[in-house]
Protein backbone atom coordinates (compact mmCIF):
# COMPACT_ATOMS: atom_id res chain seq x y z
CA UNK A 1 0.00 0.00 0.00
CA UNK A 2 0.95 3.41 -0.69
CA UNK A 3 0.83 6.13 2.00
CA UNK A 4 0.80 9.65 2.10
CA UNK A 5 1.92 10.78 5.56
CA UNK A 6 1.18 14.22 6.20
CA UNK A 7 0.39 14.51 9.77
CA UNK A 8 -0.93 18.08 9.29
CA UNK A 9 -3.46 16.97 6.97
CA UNK A 10 -6.58 14.60 8.16
CA UNK A 11 -6.70 11.76 5.27
CA UNK A 12 -7.36 8.34 6.31
CA UNK A 13 -3.84 7.30 7.03
CA UNK A 14 -2.91 10.00 9.56
CA UNK A 15 -6.67 10.15 11.01
CA UNK A 16 -5.96 6.61 11.90
CA UNK A 17 -2.36 7.23 13.28
CA UNK A 18 -3.61 10.22 15.47
CA UNK A 19 -6.26 8.29 16.75
CA UNK A 20 -3.70 4.70 17.42
CA UNK A 21 -0.66 6.77 18.10
CA UNK A 22 0.41 8.87 21.25
CA UNK A 23 1.81 7.18 24.54
CA UNK A 24 -1.23 6.94 25.82
CA UNK A 25 -4.12 6.44 23.32
CA UNK A 26 -3.82 2.75 22.59
CA UNK A 27 -3.94 2.18 26.47
CA UNK A 28 -7.06 3.97 27.06
CA UNK A 29 -8.81 2.66 24.64
CA UNK A 30 -7.56 -1.25 26.07
CA UNK A 31 -8.57 -0.13 28.82
CA UNK A 32 -12.46 0.91 27.61
CA UNK A 33 -12.47 -2.06 25.37
CA UNK A 34 -12.87 -4.20 28.19
CA UNK A 35 -14.92 -2.62 30.53
CA UNK A 36 -17.29 -0.71 28.95
CA UNK A 37 -18.37 2.51 30.57
CA UNK A 38 -15.59 3.76 32.95
CA UNK A 39 -15.02 6.43 35.35
CA UNK A 40 -12.26 9.16 35.24
CA UNK A 41 -10.17 8.25 38.40
CA UNK A 42 -10.72 4.65 37.57
CA UNK A 43 -8.82 5.17 33.79
CA UNK A 44 -6.04 7.10 35.81
CA UNK A 45 -5.70 4.48 38.89
CA UNK A 46 -5.37 1.80 36.05
CA UNK A 47 -2.57 3.45 33.94
CA UNK A 48 -0.15 3.30 36.07
CA UNK A 49 2.01 6.80 35.71
CA UNK A 50 -0.41 9.28 33.71
CA UNK A 51 -0.68 12.51 35.06
CA UNK A 52 -4.16 14.24 35.39
CA UNK A 53 -3.25 16.49 32.87
CA UNK A 54 -2.52 14.15 30.12
CA UNK A 55 -4.85 11.78 30.88
CA UNK A 56 -7.30 14.87 30.43
CA UNK A 57 -6.33 15.75 27.35
CA UNK A 58 -6.00 12.45 25.66
CA UNK A 59 -9.43 11.89 26.36
CA UNK A 60 -10.53 15.30 24.94
CA UNK A 61 -8.81 13.81 21.94
CA UNK A 62 -10.45 11.25 21.51
CA UNK A 63 -13.82 12.55 22.18
CA UNK A 64 -12.86 15.09 19.35
CA UNK A 65 -11.95 12.33 16.74
CA UNK A 66 -15.46 10.71 17.62
CA UNK A 67 -13.93 7.60 18.84
CA UNK A 68 -14.93 7.82 23.02
CA UNK A 69 -18.33 8.97 24.42
CA UNK A 70 -17.99 11.12 27.42
CA UNK A 71 -21.64 10.51 29.73
CA UNK A 72 -22.17 13.26 32.47
CA UNK A 73 -24.85 12.08 34.86
CA UNK A 74 -26.13 14.52 37.27
CA UNK A 75 -25.98 13.13 40.31
CA UNK A 76 -24.23 14.84 43.43
CA UNK A 77 -21.43 14.04 43.73
CA UNK A 78 -21.62 14.89 39.22
CA UNK A 79 -20.75 11.10 38.12
CA UNK A 80 -18.67 10.83 34.19
CA UNK A 81 -17.96 7.78 32.41
CA UNK A 82 -16.45 7.03 29.34
CA UNK A 83 -17.23 4.62 26.59
CA UNK A 84 -16.58 3.96 23.23
CA UNK A 85 -18.53 4.67 20.14
CA UNK A 86 -19.39 2.78 17.24
CA UNK A 87 -16.12 3.64 15.54
CA UNK A 88 -14.36 2.89 18.86
CA UNK A 89 -16.28 -0.20 19.43
CA UNK A 90 -14.73 -1.13 15.65
CA UNK A 91 -11.12 -0.60 16.67
CA UNK A 92 -10.99 -3.57 19.50
CA UNK A 93 -10.43 -6.36 17.35
CA UNK A 94 -7.54 -4.40 16.17
CA UNK A 95 -6.36 -3.38 19.56
CA UNK A 96 -6.76 -7.67 20.43
CA UNK A 97 -4.54 -8.20 16.78
CA UNK A 98 -2.22 -6.07 18.18
CA UNK A 99 -1.34 -6.99 21.68
CA UNK A 100 -1.50 -10.68 19.89
CA UNK A 101 1.65 -9.34 17.50
CA UNK A 102 3.31 -7.68 20.82
CA UNK A 103 2.75 -11.46 22.00
CA UNK A 104 4.24 -13.11 19.37
CA UNK A 105 6.92 -10.37 18.84
CA UNK A 106 8.19 -9.65 22.09
CA UNK A 107 11.02 -12.10 21.77
CA UNK A 108 12.66 -9.62 19.30
CA UNK A 109 13.32 -6.72 21.96
CA UNK A 110 16.89 -6.91 23.38
CA UNK A 111 15.96 -6.81 26.60
CA UNK A 112 17.11 -3.40 27.94
CA UNK A 113 14.66 -1.31 26.80
CA UNK A 114 11.87 -0.20 28.74
CA UNK B 1 -9.67 -9.31 26.44
CA UNK B 2 -8.03 -7.95 30.12
CA UNK B 3 -5.17 -5.29 29.67
CA UNK B 4 -2.59 -5.20 32.80
CA UNK B 5 -1.39 -1.29 31.48
CA UNK B 6 1.79 -0.50 32.75
CA UNK B 7 4.07 1.25 30.40
CA UNK B 8 6.85 0.39 33.21
CA UNK B 9 6.79 -2.95 33.00
CA UNK B 10 7.42 -4.98 29.39
CA UNK B 11 4.65 -7.54 28.52
CA UNK B 12 3.23 -8.21 25.18
CA UNK B 13 0.64 -5.55 25.41
CA UNK B 14 3.22 -2.53 26.77
CA UNK B 15 5.76 -3.76 24.08
CA UNK B 16 2.97 -3.22 21.27
CA UNK B 17 1.44 -0.22 22.47
CA UNK B 18 4.64 1.25 22.78
CA UNK B 19 6.21 0.26 19.43
CA UNK B 20 2.66 0.94 17.50
CA UNK B 21 2.18 4.61 19.76
CA UNK B 22 4.15 7.81 19.83
CA UNK B 23 3.17 10.43 17.20
CA UNK B 24 5.69 9.12 14.57
CA UNK B 25 6.30 5.67 14.95
CA UNK B 26 3.10 4.40 12.74
CA UNK B 27 4.06 6.51 10.10
CA UNK B 28 7.87 5.38 10.09
CA UNK B 29 6.48 1.70 9.73
CA UNK B 30 3.86 2.65 7.02
CA UNK B 31 6.67 4.35 4.69
CA UNK B 32 9.21 1.10 5.30
CA UNK B 33 6.28 -1.04 4.46
CA UNK B 34 5.63 0.32 1.29
CA UNK B 35 9.19 1.06 0.33
CA UNK B 36 11.74 -1.30 1.26
CA UNK B 37 15.21 0.07 2.79
CA UNK B 38 14.98 3.61 2.15
CA UNK B 39 17.68 6.39 3.50
CA UNK B 40 17.45 8.35 6.36
CA UNK B 41 16.83 11.56 4.06
CA UNK B 42 14.35 10.33 2.34
CA UNK B 43 12.32 8.95 5.37
CA UNK B 44 12.75 12.59 7.10
CA UNK B 45 11.38 14.64 3.08
CA UNK B 46 8.61 11.84 3.19
CA UNK B 47 7.66 12.94 7.18
CA UNK B 48 6.63 16.33 7.07
CA UNK B 49 7.33 17.93 9.90
CA UNK B 50 9.07 15.62 11.36
CA UNK B 51 12.69 17.24 12.96
CA UNK B 52 15.61 15.27 12.93
CA UNK B 53 16.37 14.92 16.74
CA UNK B 54 12.89 13.03 16.50
CA UNK B 55 13.27 10.94 13.70
CA UNK B 56 16.85 9.60 15.00
CA UNK B 57 15.23 9.05 18.40
CA UNK B 58 12.33 6.99 17.06
CA UNK B 59 14.55 4.77 14.73
CA UNK B 60 16.99 4.32 17.11
CA UNK B 61 13.85 3.07 19.44
CA UNK B 62 12.56 0.79 16.75
CA UNK B 63 15.70 -0.56 16.07
CA UNK B 64 16.36 -1.49 20.63
CA UNK B 65 12.73 -3.10 19.81
CA UNK B 66 13.64 -5.27 17.29
CA UNK B 67 11.12 -3.96 14.53
CA UNK B 68 13.09 -2.32 11.67
CA UNK B 69 17.04 -2.87 10.81
CA UNK B 70 19.94 -0.13 10.30
CA UNK B 71 22.44 -1.11 7.62
CA UNK B 72 25.42 0.68 7.15
CA UNK B 73 27.24 1.05 3.65
CA UNK B 74 30.81 1.39 4.03
CA UNK B 75 30.91 3.74 0.92
CA UNK B 76 32.67 7.35 0.24
CA UNK B 77 29.94 9.18 0.94
CA UNK B 78 28.39 6.13 3.50
CA UNK B 79 25.38 5.42 3.33
CA UNK B 80 22.48 4.07 5.92
CA UNK B 81 19.52 1.87 5.09
CA UNK B 82 16.57 1.37 7.36
CA UNK B 83 14.11 -1.61 6.55
CA UNK B 84 11.67 -3.86 8.63
CA UNK B 85 12.78 -6.97 10.53
CA UNK B 86 10.74 -10.29 10.16
CA UNK B 87 9.03 -9.08 13.29
CA UNK B 88 8.49 -5.19 11.74
CA UNK B 89 6.90 -6.90 8.32
CA UNK B 90 4.54 -8.83 10.45
CA UNK B 91 3.44 -5.60 11.13
CA UNK B 92 2.45 -4.75 7.62
CA UNK B 93 -1.31 -6.62 7.75
CA UNK B 94 -2.24 -4.85 10.88
CA UNK B 95 -1.18 -1.35 9.86
CA UNK B 96 -3.13 -1.60 6.45
CA UNK B 97 -5.82 -2.63 8.64
CA UNK B 98 -5.57 0.22 11.10
CA UNK B 99 -5.51 2.69 7.39
CA UNK B 100 -8.61 0.99 6.37
CA UNK B 101 -10.34 0.86 9.83
CA UNK B 102 -9.55 4.96 9.16
CA UNK B 103 -11.61 5.16 5.58
CA UNK B 104 -14.29 3.96 7.25
CA UNK B 105 -14.56 6.25 10.70
CA UNK B 106 -13.04 9.50 9.56
CA UNK B 107 -16.79 10.68 9.16
CA UNK B 108 -16.62 10.48 13.11
CA UNK B 109 -14.30 13.26 12.91
CA UNK B 110 -15.79 16.43 13.77
CA UNK B 111 -13.95 18.21 11.61
CA UNK B 112 -12.40 20.81 13.75
CA UNK B 113 -9.20 18.69 14.46
CA UNK B 114 -6.00 18.28 12.94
Amino acid sequence: MKYEVDLTQMCPATFAFHVIGGKWNLPILALLSEEGPIRYNELKRRLNGITGTTLTHCLKDLIDYGIIHREQYHEVPPRVEYSLTPSGQELVPLIEEIVAWGANNIHALGGQKV
